[in-house]
């Protein structure tokens, strides 16, 4: 008898019509054969409405307070998912976060899953009973109800999925799957069948709107295999799993486009140890995020030049903070440019294949695209192009890289 | 310091606005250096619409997930009002009846409290803190979400209060007390300073709508004094306490109407030991509630007659079991009258006033207002009379027995 855990997202929960199409899902595969477990979010914008509801109280709520009102949602939706399947003849309960035994850390808002005691909920899957539990959510050492950051339905599916030793936690959504790239850009873009790990981790502006960083990082760590796939079709989606599972022969899987991101140089810093530790330790301290650093070797033999990204709406204050580092640092001046889009390509393959970032920075030349800034790293090349280039290099590099072609 | 215990009804909470309101009257009591405890029931028409959206799922949910679903409002109110609370510099935490050691007997749906478990309640007051509990619901041996029967949290608040051994239960409500008889009927219907358990039980069609009679049985049971009040307004409401505290000058503190009843006539029953065990034993196991039941010495000596009331849409139901027991007990007939209506005094001095009920014939009477049917009680007399002469009776009686004169 394999276990089995299904996560339904907002979406695919977000009426009572849909969830009783889930249910009859659900009863499919528990009459197989198998133990279900279920993890679901709170039906639609449900925590949307919560949210404004408590705006009209509070706009900087207390975050204790906050959990304990949010994960109402999901504690909705699993009861009517349980009342759904117990209304067909399948066997149901649902549990809390905290009645499953989902411990986390003691911080509102944003914990960490720390550990899931397995009690209760093997006990309800012994007697043959479906077990529905609230995504999201768990408890943790004083009993309190602990959130675990929006979107963590998927971690709160793939850590319960590494506590039962699951082989498969499916995640249905309202995608079927991981694409090459964004099939708004690029029409030929291809469901990928299986990706790694890192590679999803990497392509994360293809993947955040989908599946839950956190989740992708927990499934790595214990080895859960993720089928990302749609709550609409019977279809295989994408399978995220280790990279020993999966053939290698493609170099690089998908290509993903940033144009969120804004460059930022600091030229001609006369080059001592520590400027850069003075200058990404000040950004750090106003908690701007930072995604490229690229140090070049200034042609003076004597000076550097540091460039990085920011997040685009991170730009203005950025720039203060590099000034004010800069005229510290004695470096010549603060360039600064929010005309860009970052261009990435991703793969595990890549490693093996050095051919790669050559072959990236000549389709983008034979097409008269200007590189501005590289960033590698084992499995990542990133470029930063002008702005209104990024769409067309994304395209070009489909094509020659071939993953418009099924493999 | 005082441990003072508030409980507020979901029309009170009903709303962002009102929350605020609670919240600043609660930050009062506690600045006046009491510690507080605040039980709420779900805002407004909550509990309503998610049984609504429940039936869209299936008309018969599995009680236990009934109890998850249902104790989502409380959760919500209880965090909201505590956000409230805290937004204007009173420190405030929510708790879930499970967090707050509230432990019910393992019965689904409406279960009673066994007991309140106070380390955490009494550790977050110590802190200064002022706690709001959800209404309405506990847990059970299994950690199960149990709620206790519609109405339920002022059952939650008497009980909580009693393990707190606090003074006072105040029940905010949108009335502001007891009433000598309903003020629809009578205009000079006077509120009620102070009142008995038992007569707050006896007067159970008054009270009903504005207080939960399991939370009279239990603040009685515990000494509890409830003060029912309203949430609008800063005057005094009603006591409801032990006879003891009270003065007992008035035999008459109330006048109950139900209009709701219909009486049946079980006629001429050979008369031997067992014939009214044989009739309610038969429509108790048709789960018919009977209200009065009257057993007159018939005439004849030999022969008895039988008479009691049901509820009103009980009466076809009530009249076909009837009939199948006078069969067999070779009953004359079985007559039956649902155009009638119940007037009942209450008043725990009656009991030592022995005048009442003459007092009470005879006013009808001087009216001719015809009796059909009376019973008495240590502390109530009803007389069922014709239902067009329900009203007046009230208000004849109203007046006889000095009601509208403030004592």
């Amino acid at each position: 008898m394999s276990i089995v855990v299904h996560k339904y997202g907002g979406t695919s929960v977000g009426t009572p019509e849909k969830i009783k199409n889930v249910a009859a899902r659900i009863k499919k595969v528990r009459d197989l054969g198998n133990q279900v477990v279920v993890i679901v979010s709170a039906m639609g914008h449900t925590t949307d409405e919560l949210i404004a509801l408590m705006q009209k109280i509070t706009p900087e709520p207390d975050p204790r307070e906050y959990d304990m009102l949010i994960s109402t949602g999901e504690q909705v939706s699993a009861s009517l998912l349980a009342m759904a399947l117990q209304s067909i003849n399948c066997p149901a309960i649902s549990l809390t976060g905290g009645q499953a035994g989902v411990q986390t850390e003691d911080i509102y808002r944003k914990a960490r899953i720390t550990h899931v005691h397995l009690e209760r909920l093997q006990k309800e899957l012994k007697t043959g009973k479906v077990v529905v539990i609230t995504g999201f959510q768990g408890i943790d050492s004083k009993g309190d109800i602990i959130t675990i950051g929006r979107g963590g339905s998927d971690t709160s599916a793939v850590a319960i999925a590494a506590a039962l030793k699951a082989d498969v936690c499916e995640i249905y959504t309202d995608v079927d799957g991981v694409y090459t790239t964004d099939p708004r850009i690029v029409k030929e873009a291809r469901k990928l069948s299986f990706i790694t790990y890192e590679e999803m981790l990497e392509l994360a502006s293809l993947g955040a709107q989908v599946l839950h960083l956190r989740a992708v990082e927990c499934a790595s760590i214990y080895g859960i295999t993720i089928h990302l796939r749609s709550s609409e079709k019977e279809d295989q989606g994408t399978f995220i799993e280790e990279a020993k599972k999966m053939e290698k022969k493609e170099a690089v899987r998908g290509i993903a486009l940033d144009e969120n991101i804004a460059k930022i140089g600091v030229l001609k810093v006369p080059d001592k140890p520590g400027i850069a530790a003075k200058i990404f330790t000040a950004l750090a301290n106003e908690k701007i995020n930072v995604d490229m650093i690229v140090q070049s070797i200034h042609s003076s033999g004597s000076l550097a030049d540091m460039a990085f990204s920011v997040e685009r709406p991170d730009l203005k204050q950025a720039v203060e903070v590099a000034k004010k580092v800069a005229k510290e640092l004695k470096a010549e001046n603060v360039v600064a440019d929010d005309d860009v889009a970052k261009v990435s390509l991703v793969g595990i393959g890549m490693v093996s294949q050095p051919g790669t970032a050559a072959k990236m920075f000549e389709t983008l030349s034979n097409e008269k695209i200007n590189i501005q800034m590289i960033a590698t790293s084992e499995i990542k090349i990133s470029c930063v192009v002008k702005r209104e280039a990024g769409k067309k290099a994304v395209q070009i590099l489909h094509k020659a890289f071939g993953l418009d072609k099924v493999s």
